[in-house]
């Protein structure tokens, strides 16, 4: 097409909105706009590239035997209280009413309403399994949306779901599409890393995130040198070495201690190791419950496998005044008789270390060898602990590094999770019974996974887009005093069927070369005066340019 | 595909929802099924032929220049303030606020999204003219929503919009849309009436339907005998000719008048023609004014015609009450006298006829011979007549025809209406000066079309889809005993690319052969132990089968 014909503009300068450099060459290029915060306009171009990407997810999607179909925008509202949805995920579901008063959700994922349909269709064990998906837009009602098609309020989701006789069959489907989301993303030029995950309220072992790695993304995850473990650092479990427990137990003992309310103010006090300090850290969960999480000192807590350890849906920290409640003083909170107010969680770390030091529950009072089980007892134990770079992993004990990465796709076990929950969600097995389906769910978002092409693609001057999500594939430029060469090359560019931008306007050289720098289209062909009856040829992501005859040219975009 | 894995299924029996014969056969072939009232699925079957309907709509928009693009699904409330559409349409329109409090209508168009996108890039005279288009899920609050996908609350929705330097420009641009969407839908088997209908609140002389004629079409047309003309029943005009012009007038006078309150009642008790008579029908505006529409006998008024007379929002007839209040009395109501407490709107057909009988504002009393200008002035007069059957064509005087269609396009004069109501919605013109632009909108519901191909193409035993919109091309049919056969035939056809959909399932011939009829693809293929190496072909519109090679058959698949 003609760029003069072309809605949507190149702008110089810095952008609003976000400085990350994915937002601002998709705003400098003219791919898209924002309408209001998080929510964008996908111009012409960008709307290009969003196809494209969309291409390559449905092919793959098919050759595995996906079937695409659309649900519904608006859920029933009745769908999401089935499964208590409308509780969990409350904050950021949005809803609507209509003028005879029935509610719908703004879907911000679709398990119910694919699991509805499901179960219209009266399945039998003949039917699984299956993988049905949809491209549809997606809602999140987020409090933060500064990071350009990052972090957006409003997105097209490719949304998978798989539908299984049971668990073993499940997991079949689900290291298929961990296969496919890998390549997905490479032939879209992403290098991903699968990466455990958290599983949130669904709980289950198998969820992955596909993370490119990158510094400005939002996702931080360990990842070992050896390559056999990464995980999120919601997840990440690490080897917590013994210490000092071969030393004998010595007896529990209250020491003055006008200290701060740091960790780093007892190991100053008492001249001992972090590790050998006992930290305490009190939460309050959705019931208004007391958890007090209480930890090796050289580890952090992890709140999400602290709630997951503790059952909790929502944690917050406990302020200073209900720590005063409590009958304990704020920096000088024990586990030490307080077994009967609140829910004690102990990290598994406290069985590597013996005669630990730590508070005492009034101010200005320490206590010396406190030893788990011993002086107090823990309600609950299990791993809440935070892995740090350089920990050891887990199984190889190998140094686990620290990486950031943005999350382009997820692939997650719903087990029974809304089977189970929604009423008739069954097939019929072989057994002639009702059985509820075993499900996963698999998602990707176009628009982020377009700008971590950016991200990941670009230099100085603006876009280098890979050839395969590219919005044409050759970026032409016409000089003025050629134009009737350039309507023929154009014209037999269309004719080879070549996805051509032909920059046909009246702007100086410096300003076309310019745009299509910034542009990022992979091929750049040039028709000037000085050419002749050649064209001169260069690729975006190289300075070199060549001469070459239109013959030649057609070749080499055809061949 | 396989249709043992197709997610989907055929269905006997009738299905609920609507009587239609599209919903009918779209729910028994397993291409939708419903979410909530006027709210669909489409499973992967139906998907592909919105797909295919989708394509052949994008072909067809991007060989005129149009562009693709996507504005967000929800927009910006202020943006339908900017123009005062809250009101105007707000009956149908539902809106949503997200938990920082920023409120979004969920659009049933989006002319403030596209002048929104348009102004932010600041156009000159250089970028216009322009069409942008885009495919994205439209709501309307519909009360009723019980036809199946001819009349739903939500719907993927083929809107352009173009931007023009003047009128001039957006005539051209109006009649090649109009060429295009006749070759659109001719290319979807659909032969379309283009039906000139009503602007609404925008006005403006180019607002056309794209009708397929339709007995159970919701839109009501006429159409000259001769083809000079088309027009809604909104907007119809027609000829109306002299009566008794002619006569002299008569004086004036009031006779008793025991009688019903109906036109006939008068015609039987004055034993007079009932063209001879006054229709005074009270409407009240949305203001709580009295509209009082004066009009010949024998025609009725058209509510359409009169709100825009009448320069109202909305109108609903008057209560006994109200005319009680004006001094009148029901059925005996008049212009004579009232014209200082409503407004009368009188239609021109008064001048058509002289020494009329009507009402007197009393009860049981008429007058004789009223004549208007002479015996009650109109305030406004105009053409607010509703055409019947039979009735003449406004120029070529050629009998209207009634009809009823499907509305499966529309086209419109957008004018200046929201560029204008909308800050900045400008661009640069040669002479430096800042000038709003000329706009149009056209809009395609695809849903819409997808079950008025249904409506045109089936017999009594299911779809006979047209090939371009045919979800597959092949059905392919293998029976027992010769499966090697037929998975050498699919092999084949895959590896020629033919969409082929291959019932494997251990299902009787029987059964088999109806769901083929039901779901319609064109080209039914049948292996069995019979066929030996030969091929059953048979066309799903033709009973006639025949025997072929495999080679025959890729020849004519591929052909």
């Amino acid at each position: 097409m003609k760029y003069s014909a072309n809605f949507g503009k190149t702008h110089y300068g810095a952008q609003g909105g976000s400085d990350l450099i994915s937002h601002q060459l998709l705003l400098k290029g003219g791919f898209i706009e924002e309408s209001a915060a998080g929510r964008y306009f996908f111009l012409p171009l960008g709307w290009r590239v969003h196809e494209k990407i969309k291409q390559v997810i449905k092919e793959e999607m098919d050759a595995i035997g996906g079937q695409e179909m659309i649900v519904p925008v608006l859920h029933p509202i009745e769908l999401w209280e089935e499964t208590n949805r409308t509780n969990s995920v409350g904050f950021e579901l949005m809803s609507v009413k209509d003028r005879r008063g029935a509610k719908f959700a703004l879907g911000g994922t679709a398990e119910e309403m694919f699991v509805d349909v499901a179960r219209k269709l009266h399945l039998t064990y003949r039917d699984l399994p299956f993988n049905i998906y949809q491209f549809s837009t997606k809602f999140r009602d987020e409090l933060r949306a500064r990071g350009g098609l990052l972090r957006v309020r409003e997105f097209i989701m490719k949304d998978a779901y798989s539908f299984h006789a049971d668990e073993k069959d499940f997991k079949k489907e689900y290291e298929k599409m961990a296969r496919v989301y890998a390549k997905i993303f490479s032939r879209l030029g992403l290098k991903t890393l699968r990466v455990e995950a958290d599983n949130g309220y669904i709980g289950g072992e198998y969820c992955h995130e596909f993370q490119v790695e990158s510094p400005i993304g939002e996702g931080r995850f360990f990842q070992a040198k050896d390559k056999s473990y990464c995980a999120h650092e919601d997840v990440a479990i690490f080897y917590k070495q013994n210490k000092n427990v071969k030393e004998k137990m010595k007896p529990y003992k209250t020491v003055k201690a006008v200290r701060g309310k740091t960790m780093a103010d007892g190991v100053k006090l008492h001249k001992l190791p972090l590790w050998q300090q006992i930290k305490d850290v009190l939460y309050v969960n959705e019931k208004g419950g007391f958890i007090l999480a209480v930890i090796r000192g050289d580890f952090d807590v992890n709140e999400t496998k602290l709630l997951h350890v503790s059952k909790s849906y929502q944690l917050r920290p406990a302020t200073d005044e209900e720590v005063r409640k409590l009958g304990s003083y704020p920096g000088f909170i024990s586990p030490v008789g307080l077994e009967k107010k609140v829910m004690i969680v102990a990290d598994d770390s406290l069985h590597t270390v013996r005669n630990c030091y730590g508070s005492a529950n009034k101010k200005h009072l320490d206590a010396m060898n406190i030893n788990i089980d011993r002086d107090f007892k823990a309600h609950l134990e299990g791993d809440i602990a935070m892995a740090q770079d350089g920990f050891l992993s887990g199984k190889t004990h190998s140094p686990l590094q620290e990486k950031r990465g943005i999350e382009v796709g997820n692939i997650f076990q719903l087990g029974y999770h809304y089977s189970k929950r929604m009423k008739n969600a069954t097939f019929i097995d072989q057994d002639g019974k009702a059985k509820p389906y075993y499900m996963g769910c698999y998602g990707i978002g176009l628009g982020r996974t377009m700008a971590t092409v950016v991200e990941k693609y670009h230099d100085d001057k603006g876009i280098v887009w890979p050839k395969v999500v590219a919005p044409f594939q050759v970026h032409f430029i016409s000089l003025k005093g050629a134009e009737k060469q350039a309507q023929a090359l154009y014209d037999r560019l269309l004719k080879f069927k070549i996805e051509v931008l032909w920059d046909d306007r009246e702007e100086s050289p410096g300003k076309k070369f310019a745009d299509a720098d910034l542009i990022g289209i992979p091929v750049r062909l040039v028709i000037s005066t000085r050419t002749g009856t050649k064209v001169e040829w260069k690729n975006r992501a190289s300075d070199k340019t060549e001469l070459l005859t239109i013959a030649q040219v057609i070749n080499k975009l055809t061949g």
